[in-house]
């Protein structure tokens, strides 16, 4: 074995991507000392995913002044990869809901201070922006960040304003013709895991409003306030937003980035392969380890497992997958170029006992596999 | 991989060694079609051993009349392999706890039919007896298979009788001139995997009486007549039992086995591996698949798995153990010659839960081991 990469989704709520790594590259050194091994911890678009990116690909961390959910300034931070073409920014960064704490209100949040890493990136020569969706405290559609970007806002009385969630409802007209000359021609990407639409029972208010501290009648009215822009977007800028896939994401902030600049909605672990140039990467490679908190029949379609798998059989590289548990069926796994799948579970244990053994059960497991290999 | 050995221990209280045979040699037959895979289900002595080993050798079901623990008839069995040379009884064939169900009890019960199963083998010309101990309803030293083999007991009054567990305080003599003559030359070997002494507070009646139908009382007569027994023994033919490792397996039939015969006691392990000529069969093969119930740091000696790897490791040839738990540091089964442990809890599950999706954990364990083997 010469070249071994490792790229795993978290255990949710035991062990995190970066940790993952950490164990299996340090029992392929054991076991394998002479072998490259390749760490790629894998971001899914919230709350560390620059940390992520950069360890995966040896960027550059960037601090810079920004606005935290409620306009007040704070340092805020991205990644420049790619010698500064690319910079990846986490929305949780500046927009998280960790930043608000008791403040929780998703009527008067905003994802300004993302705009402000987005421009300060831009202004730097970034030619390429991957937009980290994920653990948001706002419903704002985007609205403050696409503002920070030059896009502006007017209500019925033809005043300009930032719209937040709470005062969606009152945009009247939109115009972009004073955002910001650097976006022109920048491609943003947005990494986003979850399916929901704007607005609507299964949008981004009635779903995830309630965690960002919305009560019953506040998510009426920002479900209201997201059916509104939605209409006003397609009036004044001609799309229609009503079914787009993922669209809700980030309260809506999805939504918004596609609208205001053509984002591109996309599965974290396709942004990621992409991003570090996975399939070159796999050129040479014995074995590809991934894996996840749990793996079943249902659901395959964008986990990580999955997605490195595709890749990885289309360059006949074996894949291992490490993961917490094994439910159901899942020869689409295999199909999808899955070679193995090893459970970390190393007594029949509950997981409310197996949990706090996961480093050592994973270990465990890892050096089994590793030997076997040899 | 052309050549792939098969030797798993049972899973105790879930699968038997056979069983696990099955499924592992199904599997191989999915993955490795041209491969050849040889089972060898393994035998501790008790109840199914005989099976084992005809079904490992392919040898022969031989079926005689024989006598129950009460001395009533019927029918028996016993194995004969390697053309007849060797042949194998199970105790529990004629003295086992299932044939006396609601008669328990170990003061009266005999282990004369067994001895009528070696006489039947040695009158067919085998010049080899594995006997395996376990599973048995008596605690009479083997005094009753070896009054079916020629020894006579006889009490102070110089009567000749058959002691059972209840009579054995009564034996002032033993003659052995009468053995039969088919036993001269003959090797017996007991398969003997405990480690109790004849008597005593860890020996044969107190650890294994109650279980048999011994109340308090009898725990004590019965143990009580085993070191009368040995004494016997030592005074009229010269042996000091008293500290033989394993002598009180089997309600000391190990014991009387060796003073009387010379029977060798082993380790289930070793028998089985040398029977079915465990180091030829290893010659050309890719790899051993062995499992337990459970590894653990403690008690490795005298294991299924180890023995395993031992002899394989030798050969050089790759050891897969496949286990329901692996608990504590197990560094000495890997210094033994184990290449992998791999556990069959697919989800984190009690093994109250679990327990009952053994076999379907183990197909999908063995699956993906097969598969990261190709």
């Amino acid at each position: 074995m010469k070249k071994l990469l490792i790229i795993p989704d978290s255990f949710k709520g035991t062990l995190s991507s970066r940790k993952i790594c950490e164990i299996i590259s340090e029992r392929i050194s054991v076991h394998f000392p002479r072998a490259e091994a390749i760490t790629i911890p894998v971001a899914d678009g919230g709350e560390g995913s620059v940390d992520c990116f950069l360890s995966a690909t040896r960027g550059e961390l960037v601090k810079c002044e920004a606005q935290n959910p409620y306009f007040e300034p704070m340092e805020g931070f991205y990644g420049l990869l790619n010698g500064g073409e690319t910079a990846v920014v986490e929305m949780a960064a500046c927009a998280g809901l960790p930043l608000v704490e008791d403040r929780k209100n998703p009527m008067l949040t905003t994802t300004y201070g993302v705009g402000l890493l987005i421009k300060d990136a831009l202004l730097r020569g970034a030619k390429e922006i991957i937009l980290g969706l994920g653990g948001s405290s706002t419903n704002d559609f985007g609205c403050g960040a696409a503002a920070a970007l030059g896009v502006r806002f007017y209500n019925s009385r033809g005043e300009s304003f930032i719209p937040t969630g709470g005062t969606l409802a009152e945009v009247e007209r939109i115009d972009v013709s004073g955002i910001l000359p650097e976006l022109c021609g920048v491609k943003i990407t947005a990494m986003c895991d979850v399916k929901n639409p704007i607005y609507g029972k299964s949008g981004a208010a009635y779903i995830y409003a309630p965690q960002k501290g919305a009560d019953e009648a506040q998510v009426k009215l920002l479900d209201d306030g997201l059916v509104h822009i939605t209409e006003v977007v397609k009036r004044e800028l001609g799309k229609d937003l009503s079914t787009l896939v993922g669209g809700g994401a980030a309260g809506a902030m999805a939504g918004g980035m596609n609208a205001f600049f053509g984002a591109q909605l996309r599965m974290g672990i396709d942004v990621v392969l992409d991003t570090v140039n996975f399939d070159s990467l796999l050129d040479g490679a014995d074995v590809v380890f991934t894996g996840e908190g749990k793996i079943d029949s249902q659901s395959l379609e964008g986990k990580v497992v999955i997605g490195v798998a595709r890749r990885a059989k289309k360059k006949g590289v074996k894949v291992v997958a490490i993961v917490g548990g094994v439910d159901g069926d899942i020869s689409g796994a295999y199909d999808a170029g899955v070679n193995s799948v090893f459970t970390i579970n190393r007594m029949p244990e509950d997981f409310s006992v197996s949990r706090y053994k996961s480093e050592e059960n994973l270990k465990q497991t890892v050096d089994n596999i590793l030997r076997i290999l040899k």
